[in-house]
């Protein structure tokens, strides 16, 4: 049954149990595997890792690097055990981020799109092992990944010893989905040469020296893709905002008909602001972006959609059946691309993306907090918010005005975590509305967004806020340093920003 | 005598005096100028618009754009008559600083590479006239600038009118050295085809339709270069453990023997960071960055450097006679391009630039303040650190560890206000030694920087911080969020940070 998923014969030797593979892994060792948000990550030898350290009780000390979020196979199995000393660079594990927020596990929350490079640079120290889901391996020795990329080809190139999982519950039919191309280290750096969201510029598999690769272990399991929540009412009019937004940049000349290429964050928020477009006039759409959700589906189903680029599949459930039961329909919208490229800067730039992207708080200045809660405890991660961010045509934040039953104010007059700073942010939206912050000074800025965004519970206290800053502190950017954070303070000492 | 500057007859009419060409500025115009660092920026022409001012009592309310930092001609004579509404991307002027943090100029502060952009998508509004300086304009119309280029070919491009100074003061020995190559708008952007720091991939001049051309007035004023502070001892110790840590990152075969291409800030400690490189043992060094100042030309004269790509020459005043007096020799080593191209994140990501820029203040985390003392009142802006730290191979801060004689800590618990965040900042140092943040949690980064950055009479009081927060609080981040700027508050009230 593996014959025609592993199409070189001198690698059939290499088939073993994942027991017989979780061997090569020896303590201290960096581990570095697929998967993106949790989709492609390989399941059986993390497994097989979590079962020996039970059984052993060994302390194994690894150091894991992956594209972004994976599954519980690997983050929760290894975590609960024990076995992940350092974890790099995105994670939304309960068991992961309990280790995270208590020291135990080493966590550094890094951007997407420097991870690939920071491998091969070496600032992570050596690769010792890749583990990478696949759907096959070829003739050329070519690993074909599954439903993501992320870091899986810099990870094969830098590790002494690979082990594949083929996957057999991941149709051979994403073959040929996958376009892989990787950059050099400067100086020997040639610029990327993508000029449409639909090219191809490198192979459909991931180039392997078949000597590296020490076991071949076989898989079934499927990816524990998240549940998306419904589209509720705070969803649908966000994306009203914004789709009322593109429409206006659009009559302005500020953008052509069929928009920029999308690009949007992950999660239910996003999915229903992408979600908006199926209903709009807006037609031949691109998008640039890190993850496929369902509402991608809908805009192809649709006809609204000519090319999506990103480095994952990430559906729901019935998503996933969705993508399953019409894969080579779907296929031939989709390319999948190393989180190098698909995270990468250089094209953000050039293409000119409109990036959509959650916050956690937002503050009247224009400062996002997309990580730490309260300013200490993480909850997943930056992932590639600020890859797109920072280089896109037009930057867009989304926030549920309040939080906790609104007792939390999603705008602050300071964010407690900073992430993406006032120069990155151009536009803030909440389901109250749009402030459109281009162009605008400081002060100018806190209006639009108390004005435009802030829950109306909150407006009052902002206003009082942002007036005494301005009258007893003055300058650019007027705070009252002592109070700049005292409605967390206050959150925290009483479980209510209000009193 | 401007016949060999002005090469086409059909122009020699179009010289008038700088009061005559004044007269095409109206109330609530836009305006572009050349300019960056103070240099290449128009002097006659704004001189005259501010004794209109004077003389006429008009309201002019201008928006004024430019490269960077710009003279008094400019910045300081308009803001002395009131003439700026609104103010972009970056200053240097005490005038209009005050108007800035008084909020009588509205005043932007954006990454530089985002504003020339920003000005071919209209986002600033349409532009109406572009001042620019020059030491010519060619037979084919197109306009050779002086000391710097910043903006000037935007400006140019989308000015309804444009106005010349051709500044004789200027040497024409200066022609050739520019390079100018400009980007579409999206969808029709391509990719930036600088394979190496040396490379010139546009043209000499900037192109203009000779028809916008509307007024050329003559110029002999030079340009207000600011003075250089003399090396002193921190920053020779910032120096030297910059050299230290880049000939441990050669040891690891982490960087090329002769590096990768530097990036340096703007000032002293840039300048004296930069010099200490004449006596290292590196050679054949390329530059990829902004300014070009007065140790580049000593690392030429010491056969260091092979090749300087900024957008402006900013040397002091010694330096620019240097400078004058051998054009041509330093001319083949350098080359000047729009800032688009020199602050652009394309090509920083993809030659791998060394990053070395100036912090106002940092945290225990990472997070560099640039921007605005004590969180509300603006020193300077952003400038283009922002552009290079986030793509640079290695991104360094560098700030002395007090300040105001030693009655503020340069290490803070919390920044007042983050324009570079944790995710983008690698490496700190003070004259005190370095800290390595590569692959570091928060909390090892805290005591990384503690430890070997703070100054000694400030690492108790940090690490008091740092443990209590960890104990009462934890999370990925530790944070009193209470008394996370308490030292800040405490210096408003007390004129210390210490007690």
């Amino acid at each position: 049954m593996l014959k025609n998923r592993i199409r070189r014969d001198d690698l059939l030797n290499r088939v073993m149990s994942a027991d017989e593979a979780a061997k090569v892994i020896h303590p201290d060792m960096v581990i570095a595997t697929s998967g993106f948000t949790p989709s492609g990550y390989p399941k059986e030898v993390p497994l097989a890792i979590a079962r020996r350290v039970e059984e052993t009780g060994e302390k194994l000390n690894l150091t894991l690097i992956t594209g972004a979020s994976v599954g519980d196979e690997l983050d929760g199995a290894l975590s609960r055990v024990g076995a992940i000393a350092k974890r790099f660079p995105y994670q939304t594990n309960k068991d992961l981020r309990k280790g995270i927020n208590s020291g135990d596990i080493k966590y550094q929350d890094l951007h997407l799109s420097h991870v690939p490079q920071m491998i091969n640079y070496g600032f992570f120290g050596k690769v010792n092992v890749a583990i990478v889901e696949a759907i096959a391996i070829t003739e050329e020795g070519g690993i074909v990944p599954s439903t993501s990329v992320g870091i899986s080809p810099q990870a094969v190139k830098n590790a002494d010893m690979v082990i594949v999982e083929i996957n057999t519950s991941q149709p051979l039919a994403l073959e040929g989905v996958h376009d892989i191309y990787m950059t050099e280290n400067p100086p020997l750096r040639d610029p990327i040469p993508i000029k449409n969201p639909g090219d191809r510029i490198g192979k459909p598999y991931i180039q392997c020296d078949p000597d590296k690769i020490v076991a071949i272990v076989h898989s079934e399991i499927t990816d524990k893709v998240r549940p998306l929540g419904a589209i509720d009412d705070n969803s649908r009019m966000i994306s009203k905002h914004i789709i009322n937004f593109l429409e206006t940049e659009v009559k302005c000349g500020r953008l052509p008909e069929n928009l920029l290429p999308l690009q949007s964050g992950v999660g239910s928020v996003a999915n229903a602001v992408l979600g908006g477009l199926v209903d709009s006039n807006f037609e031949d759409l691109t998008c640039y972006t890190e993850v496929i959700q369902d509402s991608m589906f809908d805009l192809i189903d649709a006809g609204k959609v000519k090319v999506a680029s990103g480095t994952s599949f990430t559906p729901s459930e019935a998503g996933l059946q969705k993508l399953m039961n019409n894969i080579e329909h779907y296929s031939k919208y989709c390319i999948l691309r190393p989180m190098e490229i698909s995270n990468n800067p250089s094209i953000a730039r050039q293409l000119g993306v409109i990036a959509t992207n959650t916050a956690i708080e937002v503050d009247i200045y224009g400062h996002v907090n997309s990580t730490n809660v309260m300013g200490s405890k993480m909850m997943n991660g930056l992932g590639g918010s600020g890859d797109f961010t920072r280089n896109a045509y037009i930057s867009i934040y989304t926030t549920v005005s309040t939080a906790k039953k609104g007792l939390v104010s999603s705008i602050v007059p300071m964010v407690s975590h900073v992430d993406h700073t006032e120069h990155d942010v151009q536009v803030i939206v909440t389901e109250q509305g749009l402030a459109d912050l281009r162009g605008l000074t400081p002060r100018e800025r806190a209006r639009a967004i108390i004005d435009n965004c802030a829950h109306p519970e909150y407006k009052e206290m902002l206003h009082e806020y942002l007036d005494r800053a301005e009258r007893e502190v003055g300058g650019h950017q007027p705070h009252i340093i002592g109070e700049a954070l005292s409605w967390h303070d206050r959150f925290l000492k009483t479980g209510s920003m209000k009193f």
